[in-house]
């Protein structure tokens, strides 16, 4: 294990720590040394996680978190802790000299008041967040490997943005009236006690939820206005899918002109040309979720309805392992200079 | 059971055939007393289907398929046979003398042209489609009443006719720019076998298809256009969920006015004040698919979102009952004289 | 609703208090009148569950519960509260003069000293448990519709007992030896918050639990001790799948002698006569869980294995239903003197 | 890629194909070069297989089988035909000079009047039967290094022998009276389109089928046999579970001694000893499919019921990875000189 670059994770005991776990068993450049939960701390992983019985994390001791000890021990520190509680933590990690991947929400949103107005908090660092990048590794891989905190996107934005983005910076859609329709399954909700998220409050049922409300909003606004070059309001709108992992989005939007598909999917070929991650689908081939299960691949389905002169666009990911872990590991491969792709070329798992 | 009307069932092999047992099993008024398939002629229904053993219709035989039959032995027939099929059958049992409520999509289109465009099929039964009624008891009870031949509406229509047609009845949203993401289980492909809705390609995944060309298009327009007052496109997208029943529409409208959700939410209470299948929910709270399972019920739930001017409606149905053998039961009441309701107060199951 | 019985139900909030609200909805004779809860004592019915709204229960207010205040209301009342909290309920009801079907294990076994070995609590009402009836109908119906005080069976032990009784009777195979290897949907678990029944870790996953511990073993041995004429031990065992509802018991036990499966499928057959909850499906025929979803059906397929002289009794029911709610209406009719199948002709729902 | 062994495929369009696929994905030593399907011939893999697009293994292009251009193309062959065609396709490419690991049931019964009796089907190439090797690498792992033909272990058999084989070799339990109840996700029953294993057919739902009488019986006992060194028969009996994939067997077994948890738990632990397929769960942990998912572990719990002197064996698969394509790549490498483990340190997939 000479050579292998040392991550540490706080906060081990939920769906993204499990999936992190996962994906560092398979790296070739990453040894996780450190995890870190106040609850379980002095247990081997394995005591918690029996499915980690032989393999190379199972004696790995669970620790109570501390900045110091995380920055000395470890290259680069994983945060996957609820956000308020990952900004103090993730600026503790920086200013202890430790280079930083949050997970949660905390370092994502440019403008503090918005943060403040969507996520109900006054954001306590916020000359961290000038410090931090946003890690979607197809639009920022360059200011990625420079940054010392990395704010990784949420799991619905990556994938609405992936597929919006080459139409909004192409300028091919109009800039308002986008309407976008995503279902997650339930691991995005986490793996607390709770009523709601029951085995037999989910299965066999499908609903809506947080209907123009979602925190992640203006997530998505903000990066997509960027790809505008002016200012857009999304209609964004979530529903609770009776699968483990996975997100799928379609997204609405007006086309400028009568383009047709093959122009359109022409452009996104083009955009995401050497971003094998992004797989643009053949014509007429739509995104399933379970095509990206367990991997970093962003699927996308384009249609145009000739009828209502929209192009509709349908991307699909694994929310934990693209819309979280997974990105981790991308976003922690630019910032310790390996290649963009180690431990990631995950194929899907089938069914 | 003196005094029931009689009624039969032409192709008992699907899903709706199961759903219709299980609806007249509880019927005060209605009396299963002919089923037909060709493939399964004299068998004894709980042959094929040995969940109906000690049951009423466990000795029921299983006949070919004949008009004239039929149309003496029942007061109505009601047709699960697929479109196409179903034209020709539906007229024979009407012209010999019988009622019909037809499951497919056969009667439902006023205009044979835009029939022929999106079934790929020449209408050869024009004069029924004037005799055909569209069965939205909601909507067309009375010419119900008085009908010979009622096209059932179908799954999909039904949770997105009941959901717009408030508001634009009432003129609260813009007639233009209407987007319906609508989500289905996997009932609503049928019963019969195929490799795309086998257990291990559904399950833990989620997919969207036909994009902008379901055949339930012309069928929602022609409704919600008699709502408007004038001839309407929608955006109508479909899903495919990995349950057995239910179907969620999400409805994207703009609001002509900033109306305010206390206003809607009246209007729509009072559009189906004395409907109870339509229940309007409390503000704040949206349908899941699990609360109306194997009832009659159509939830709606709705939201207004003024950061973008937007009324969405949330519109839940059993596709297999209120979406189909159900509300053909609500026709044959109204056909049969009998009270509408009848064998319909189906609460659901939960969980 | 003049005419109808007036019944109470204390905990309302579980998956059992669901069930019950739904079959007492469609039941001719019992009206429910009263339900209790601490924590949501003052809300209306539909409040906490809005699957409800417009349904006869929909503004039934929730209360809190008060033995004294129950009995005068109700000609019977419902117990769906833990065990140990059941025992002292149950007995101020008795003795506050109503009639009580109590759905937990606090009155099912006879001698307080196995209770207490296995529950791990003293009896603190050892006299009420003599006046307590088993009130598994196919067995006990005459002493059943005597009773003020009726032990509500397991859902497990409903499924065992009904499969193996018959052929414990009628002396067909070996009283020792005998193995059950049950699976339970995750409705059998409850419905409070906990990470053990979340959605994600149930789901696409299955698992054996409580392994040769479980709680309801003592009860199976009781009832099946008294088919056999002698003391029985079993070794039983159960797992977790990830269905909603629904038991499926698959019982090993051996043939005494060379019997054939059409003399065992006669015998079992003649032991179910008249009672047509209990299907003794056709040879060659094996039970699904679904086939008796939301109904009072108990399935058992039958399988002679000639190589290892065995006789394996497969046997399901709905947990829910037949395993809790619908079987205490089946004691409820016979204890108000109702007929036994009142409100319980249930179809089941499929798919 | 230089120094990648080329091995082929022989039936690419089904589950294990897709999971062959998946696997030598991410395989460090093998290189699959070759895949066939008279039907799909002529088409890129990625055609069939979207979800294969921006792999490596897009743009390889179905062929027809043809036995000699397979062998002079690979290093080895496996193939996953359905039995009886297995047969005559193994014997050809081995006769043809290549290696081949079979994973149908061709060549797993050494006796073959055995497979003539349970699998309706005279064996036309009984030589090759001698020159077959079963290749369950923590029994034959020295045969298979010299094998040309590895008759790939059934899934079921693969879980049961594994669970089995240290009590039996060890002489724990008694030889007769063993009872295996057998769980297996819908992936086992395979991606041909029929009626019974659609969605709405197998989901929410659990059944019983094929008890005493499954193919792999004869398989199971052979093996066991083995262990014990003396004719064995037992009781093996199938369910079908509403999950992708995975495995669970509860085998039921008679204790000699009054031996403690701790001494069995300790004998198998040292059974396994430098087998870290094989997980022997600690005290009191049972196994759960989910923790094997994606993987070649067989998870076994351990379970001593001193009231009926029984010890229970709870063993867990993935039926895919294990017990089908994984333990496949683990014959190959044995057969080509690998390291064992290459390409299948595959943690699980969570959740």
């Amino acid at each position: 294990m000479a050579g292998k670059k040392k991550v540490g994770l706080v906060g081990v005991t939920g769906y993204t720590g499990m999936e992190l776990s996962r994906i560092l068993l398979g790296h070739p450049d990453l040894e996780l040394t450190a995890v870190t939960s106040r609850k379980e701390a002095g247990k081997p992983l394995s005591v918690i996680y029996p499915f980690l019985q032989n393999t190379a994390l199972q004696d790995l001791v669970i620790s109570a978190p501390d900045p110091e000890t995380l920055a000395r021990q470890c290259d680069l520190v994983f945060l996957a802790v609820p956000h308020g509680t990952a900004m103090e933590m993730g600026a503790a990690l920086v200013d202890a000299g430790t280079r930083v991947v949050d997970l949660s929400a905390d370092f994502r949103i440019r403008d503090a008041a918005v943060y403040a107005n969507w996520y109900g908090l006054e954001h306590t660092r916020r000359s961290h967040i000038e410090r931090a990048v946003y890690g979607l590794p197809e639009l920022y891989a360059d200011q990625v490997r420079n940054a010392s905190l990395v704010a990784n996107p949420g799991c619905y934005p990556t994938s609405v943005i992936l597929g919006l983005y080459p139409a909004l910076a192409k300028g091919l859609v109009h800039t308002d009236g986008i309407v976008v329709d995503s279902k997650s399954g339930a691991s995005g909700a986490g793996r607390k006690a709770s009523v709601g998220t029951l085995f037999c409050e989910v299965h066999d049922s499908f609903k809506a939820y947080g209907l123009g409300k979602h925190r992640h909003t203006p997530e998505i606004e903000q990066e997509i206005s960027l790809a505008a070059g002016k200012g857009l309001t999304v209609s964004f709108n979530t529903h609770l899918l009776p699968i483990d992992r996975g997100i799928l989005s379609t997204t609405y939007t007006v086309l400028r002109e009568a383009t047709s598909l093959e122009e359109i999917h022409a452009e996104y070929s083009d955009f995401y040309e050497g971003r094998p991650w992004v797989r643009v689908l053949p014509l007429g081939v739509l995104p399933e979720t379970r095509w990206v299960r367990g991997t970093m691949f962003c699927d996308i389905g384009l249609v145009v309805d000739p009828r209502t002169n929209r192009l509709v666009i349908v991307s699909a990911i694994d929310n934990l392992c693209r819309g979280a872990s997974g990105q981790a590991v991308a976003n922690a491969n630019l910032m310790l200079g390996l290649p963009p792709q180690a431990g990631l070329n995950l194929p899907p798992m089938m069914p």
